[in-house]
């Protein structure tokens, strides 16, 4: 198990990292680094040190989590691969693998390693103040090894998760973001388009199924414009593989065809159902 | 306030409705008719009598609450004109308005009166089982009189669900059912299609996003095959409105416009976040 964490980036996955380990992973010392105000995640106990000297920050690390805004991923994996060590294992949150996992394993190479994760949580708000312990408990956390991948650091990585709680899923990085763009970039863009089609009147009758439905469109819109640039070729696919399914609806009621109408409704509706 | 309320149709929505009545307006006799479970309904405290008998159901009420299927309102209306007396208000939980309101209005004339109403409430779960005394709590209830509406019937059924703890609200008829269409049909076909489109290795990494974005997909695929049927032009035209939203996204992405793809999610986050 991990010794000396480093986080860069402590926001609300970053500092609900922190808090997991300082929780569920004794004897670890966390350190944290990032544009962020150290004083708020020192005060939220999320790190038990904060450097704003990013080679102090990653030097003497076993492992450096990235939890920056996705964009800046790549480029933090830049800048700290002249600092790490033999034995060092880096990974990240970010919600688009194959570009950061090509990065990664270019910039930081054996005797230190990279493998790429993807912990399925978020929070509507962002930042330290948001962060929570639990933030991880019973989520998919996806690794990403590919077969350049040290089995070692893959090990390590995946333990990390697990003893946050999470329910770790290897994944390849590319079918990875093939993936997460049907069951989370889709969403996204569904709940947004859901909410501009709206009107006042609309509105003003919405129940709960609108609210659930449209719920993650109130995510921070910068955030989700990195994720959408960082998987654009999927997120196109998959709102045109969701098109290809309204259209199948649509054709089936101009027509009349209730049965078929019932016979997609009834599809879904177990398919959903069965997830509880 | 009504004294006697008969109920058709004793399911999840009927249920509730007597339960409310029961704990919120003291003295009102509650009966209920239809094709389930009287016992059942006797045994919930849904309602205090239960007759077969449509005839008899409906006699001495000043309330008749239709809370059957929505594709049996209309049938129910005719088959219970003859039976109506002087001062009698009809209504009903149909979502969608338009057809029922016609029905409604010609087999039900004065000096007995119908008015549509559409409480924007419901659960996954169907039945008098799943009833609950406060399931119209904070729920708009639509109310959807036309020019041909008797005001004291109006007030009568506003009275009613307001009773209930519902918020209630008055549209047109044809306009509700243009609205109720992006605010709760289009949702549900949104998110059946979500479901449609994902594999297993996505299925496997969903978070708390699809949860909510898919939930209303799990419900009763009958229920809402009569609803798309109901109100079939209008779920067109919003799904279609839907594909004209989606485009847009699709537009700006692909041609790298991450700055309106932001402008966009900016603006429904926006709206979004209003709602609470």
């Amino acid at each position: 198990m991990i010794e000396r964490l480093t986080i860069l980036g402590v926001g609300l996955l970053g500092g609900s990292a922190g808090l997991a380990v300082k929780s569920k992973i004794k004897h670890v010392q966390v350190t944290g680094c990032g544009h962020s105000d150290g004083a708020a995640a020192l005060a939220a106990g999320a790190v038990d040190r904060w450097e704003t000297d990013l080679q102090a920050a990653v030097e003497g690390a076993d492992l450096v989590l990235i939890a920056t805004p996705v964009q800046v991923i790549g480029p933090s994996l830049t800048r700290i691969a002249d600092w790490v060590q033999p034995g060092m294992v880096v990974t990240d949150v970010g919600s688009a693998k194959a570009a950061i996992v090509a990065a990664g394993e270019a910039a930081i190479r054996s005797p230190a390693a990279f493998v790429g994760s993807h912990p399925m949580a978020g929070g509507s708000k962002a930042g330290v103040a948001a962060a929570r312990a639990d933030l991880f408990e019973g989520a998919a956390c996806v690794v990403t090894p590919t077969a350049a991948s040290d089995p070692a650091a893959v090990g390590r990585v995946r333990e990390f998760w697990a003893a946050l709680g999470g329910r770790v899923i290897e994944q390849d990085p590319v079918e990875h973001d093939r993936l997460v763009a049907l069951a989370s970039h889709l969403p996204h863009a569904l709940a947004a388009a859901l909410v501009a089609v709206q009107e006042p009147g609309s509105i003003d009758i919405r129940g709960k199924g609108f609210a659930d439905t449209s719920r993650v469109a109130g995510g921070d819109p910068n955030l989700w414009r990195e994720i959408f640039a960082m998987n654009r070729a999927n997120v196109l696919a998959a709102v045109e593989r969701l098109e290809g399914e309204l259209a199948t609806f649509k054709q089936h009621l101009a027509a009349g065809d209730d049965a078929a109408v019932f016979a997609w409704l009834d599809e879904q509706a177990k398919r959903r159902n069965a997830l509880g």
